[in-house]
């Protein structure tokens, strides 16, 4: 049993409106960044748990991410195993 | 000039409170996921945009979360170029 860290992208669904990116895109243009023609904000969440092997720890996520994480109809996810940063979890 | 597709993760900084994180952190573990130690959630930030190269695309997305898309207080900021998905931009 050791621990793995998790890194899960829940983002919109491609075609769905994205309010928030959408202001950034307004905002990145106001600011001269004429070169940007899309900007799309989801969730990355990290989630550290034990697990007996970096396989179990992804299905684990899998299983949250269907089950609470993400939104099914307006969602996507991916899962990435990642180190842990050095130092305490806060 | 070619499309490059930015993936740019905002995190908070270890050590400062992420409220968010402790909700899902409770939610998961009353679902009986009690193997999980620590949640912490941030933004991903997808950036379509137009650069020579994929360095530019890099360097530009750097200057966008120093000047508005990341506290340099409370977060991090880490940036990956990937492939963009198919499909027409929404």
């Amino acid at each position: 049993m050791s621990s793995h860290r998790l890194e899960i992208r829940v983002k919109p669904r491609p075609g769905l409106l994205n309010p928030e990116g959408k202001a950034i895109h307004h905002a990145l243009a106001a600011l001269g960044w004429a070169a940007v023609h899309d900007v799309r904000v989801g969730k990355v969440i990290y989630v550290d748990m034990d697990a007996d092997t970096p396989d179990a720890a992804l299905v684990e996520a899998e299983a949250m991410c269907r089950k609470i994480l993400a939104n099914p109809v307006t969602e996507d996810f991916e899962i990435s195993l990642v180190p842990a940063e050095g130092g305490v979890p806060s």
